[in-house]
């Protein structure tokens, strides 16, 4: 065991504790024998944003619970939550502080950094972009030829792509459909494919674009690219007077070489404590979304998602629904042997939702050494991947019915559309051919249904959770994401790994760079570089 | 065993072949001592459309491949497949033939029932196609009001969606910086979610827009929903003359409710033997992509997929790649026991390819039983997710280089871009930089690099194969899909499955029906209905 190392935190291996070993010696339930309609009504969390945690299908009894709670404890779930919230060096590897909840809302006291008080820098920087956002829909900041910015671009790869994309079309008909909320479009380039940029960046009228380019080190070869590119393409436009620096605002930490040029209309910053992939409620996120429906929007997406972090520090996992999550997925992961989990949200507008949680989870857990960089003797983060239900239910849903290997599945539903407008057509509406469909689903997975002809027999017995709430909206969708991102910071913490890193991502830059220097190839490197014409 | 029940054809499950047995006890070689500059040039199998696939980084020597060899030769895969293309049931559970690579071209003799000759009623259904559409893009066939047709919405859902649009997307930078190719804009209502109906028509000018509403069946209860959905919107626009029914061609068998309907402008006809997957160069496809593009770009297309459908015909898996490919993807699942493979396009253009696999392979082998309906006792179709490189490589690549469960990869590139601008920026076009960055993670997955820090440190190991060629175009496009196609029929030879039926959605919409009528309703599925307020 690795004794407290910092502030009476015990960091032990999974393997280490007393309740992984109960948790293996305990009987398997069986999902098709517990699901009852009792236990649907009283297996429900609330998880903020008025969004509801419901695990009634998966196989967890009463004594599974029991030695997920003392998982819990034992691995001090909400205590090193507590920690992180408070400012101590959680990402170890890195030597960093974890502070995207910060962006959002104070819930462990100041945390104070050589006399710089960090919710007040992230505060600050908040305003910065609505009293920016505002002059922008004002009309009062404009593109360098006079005309009104109209279309606001993110150049950005990754966490500065993933999430800020996700979240603006999971509010794109909620905006176009509430008054006054749409104030610009939005498009986004992250590719370094010139295919990429090159359709972006198309039809575009650069008089009326405005540029956010976003990289908090300054120095992502993809992102700088693409912001010459696009440089490049608007003096190629030979637009008299158009000056592509009036047309770019930077979203960069302070010591960024981007933060130090002046080439920018403006620039926003964030810090080392808000990684990429959990940066969406910083300036990351903020500036386009703020451009995109106005500050008001955002800052009740940062209300539901504080209200998420706040539910997720109640240490009872039975009331406290993303650490709920996070052990049933330990659960099925590290007991059941359930390598992938697939997401499946019924809602169009969370289209690209599930894209972004794979960035989340997969690059925060899919390590293989605990957070003092020892390798760990079971399995971590799982593959993540889903699409929309219920396009996915004509596609893929197949092997997760009758399939050899069990999926496990996150179901996300809504009561409304955002759009109010629907049709009645054989006596329901679509919204509730919709939600028939969740309901159904569940069932078939969970329960299955006996068919002599084996090729239709539904084994069931295949397990889901679901989250729910009354209307995607800003807030929800706030509450949505932390969920989320507090579910795989608790497996992290479980797991005793380190989710605040990406080491993973190196090797590939390094011998990217090396290639195109030309210098010092080995024959493989420059087998391959030679087959793919690469020079 | 089972005899042999059609045309001297044995059809034994994989784990009864000498092959297997043999695969099973071969030493399992390792990638890092494999892998050589002479492999990759000496690992190259040509796939149609001028594209090559490369195996060098997969863990296979020469034992295995000849065992591979000696699999396929005893599961008779060229055999099946000629007894596919010779038409005849190959599609045993729905007692159907399987003629999708009839659509494209003849490599098995004539295809005759009922004295139709199936070819001629393809050939047929292209020409008529062809027909319509030009005379669209002539204008001699306009909308109601008289306003020519510019924008082709494609109504369909799984096949009828994921295909048509992953090519129609695959192709429209091409499309856009080729002379006189681009037609028209094309758009894509899917899900029963009322808000993907609205938000796709928010903007619509209903009298210049064709709707092409596809349902095989003509019963799919999402595309009837959305058929009314369309129409409704149309009426409630208010727009003097314009009739609706006049906006929409259907794309239906001949035998289905929607062909007896006269409610179309125009119909056009595929068959059962043209599973819903398999159906994109059929005239679920054609009509869209030749509207779209016009009918010759949808010809070279089919000229394309043919050519890798011709290439599928040799004997020796050495010089067939989609037989390679569908071995060592059977040698990865059984004997690696490796349970998820991703699909990584170096191509922002094939953003949704990844999507129509999913939906390609998973729908089509994620099985449990054989074709004679008896359970089998070996893994059948992996999980298949991806998303285009170099976005993947700031997200999910974490896992994939030190996640705790190896994840083969199969890795998409071309040599050029499709629009032919690029910029040069640190001595390197951006097309440079895709290329070099795809190069660097073939060799970075295996073969890693040792690092006495454990966090930075990849082991290696983590097989991958590579489809290259010169550039996306029609004809390559079509090579790629028939190249996957090939595979997974290969690989569902070979696991001793039916590839061709999909029994595993039914159950769903069963459920879905009797919760929407709301008669006899268990507790359960009572109980969800209640919590998702469904009535």
């Amino acid at each position: 065991m690795n004794a407290t190392k910092s502030n009476q935190l015990r960091w032990n291996n999974l393997d280490e504790t007393h309740a992984f070993e109960k948790l293996r010696e305990l009987p398997k339930p069986d999902l098709k024998q517990l699901l009852s309609a009792e236990r649907i009504s009283s297996h429900s969390i609330p998880t903020g944003g008025k969004l509801v945690y419901n695990y009634a299908a998966q196989p967890v009894d009463d004594l599974t619970v029991t030695a997920l709670s003392e998982l819990a404890v034992e691995q001090q779930l909400v205590e090193k939550y507590q920690a992180l919230l408070g400012g101590e060096t959680i990402n170890t590897g890195e030597k960093r502080k974890v502070l995207h909840h910060l962006t959002r809302g104070e819930l462990g006291g100041e945390v104070v950094e050589s006399g710089k008080n960090l919710r007040s820098f992230y505060r600050e920087q908040q305003q910065r972009i609505t009293d920016f956002a505002e002059a922008v829909h004002k009309g009062e900041v404009c593109g360098s030829t006079g005309k009104p910015f109209k279309t606001v671009i993110q150049i950005g790869i990754g966490g500065s792509d993933l999430g800020p994309r996700a979240l603006y079309l999971a509010l794109l008909t909620y905006a176009k459909t509430t008054p006054g909320v749409k104030k610009m479009d939005a498009r986004f380039i992250s590719n370094v494919d010139p295919d990429d940029a090159n359709e972006v960046l198309r039809d575009i009228d650069y008089e009326s674009a405005l540029f956010v380019l976003v990289s908090k080190s300054g120095t992502t070869q993809e992102t700088l690219t693409n912001r010459q590119f696009a440089m490049e393409k608007m003096n190629a436009a030979g637009i008299q007077d158009l000056d592509p620096e009036q047309h770019m605002v930077a979203v960069t930490s302070e010591t960024s070489p981007l933060a130090k040029s002046h080439d920018y209309l403006e620039s926003f910053y964030i810090d080392d404590y808000i990684g990429g992939r959990y940066s969406s409620t910083s300036a990351v996120g903020g500036v386009l979304l703020s451009l995109a429906y106005g500050p008001d929007t955002f800052a009740a997406l940062l209300e539901g998602a504080h209200e998420g972090d706040r539910a997720a520090l109640e240490p009872n996992p039975r009331r406290n629904a993303a650490m709920m999550d996070a052990l049933i997925g330990i659960y099925q992961r590290n007991i059941l042997g359930m390598p992938v989990s697939a997401v499946l949200p019924y809602s169009q507008a969370l289209v690209r939702f599930p894209a972004h949680l794979q960035q989340l989870d997969m690059e925060s857990n899919g390590k293989s050494v605990n957070r003092y960089g020892e390798p760990v003797s079971y399995q971590t983060g799982p593959v993540i991947f889903g699409e929309p239900g219920t396009n996915g239910q004509h596609s893929f849903y197949q092997l997760l019915h009758q399939g050899t290997d069990i999926v496990p599945l996150q179901f996300i539903g809504f009561n409304q559309s955002q759009d109010k407008f629907d049709i009645v057509m054989d006596g329901a509406q679509s919204q509730q051919k919709l939600k028939a469909n969740l309901a159904a689903q569940i069932v078939a997975f969970a329960l299955g249904r006996e068919n002599e002809d084996a090729r239709k027999n539904f084994a069931g017995g295949r397990p889901s959770s679901l989250i729910y709430g009354e209307r995607l909206t800003p807030q929800s969708l706030g509450a949505l994401l932390s969920h989320f991102e507090n579910k795989v910071m608790f497996q992290g913490f479980a797991w005793n790994i380190n989710s605040f890193d990406q080491e993973g991502v190196q090797l590939g830059k390094i011998l990217a760079n090396q290639i195109l220097s030309g210098k010092d190839l080995d024959p493989v490197i420059f087998a391959y570089t030679s087959l793919l014409r690469v020079r």
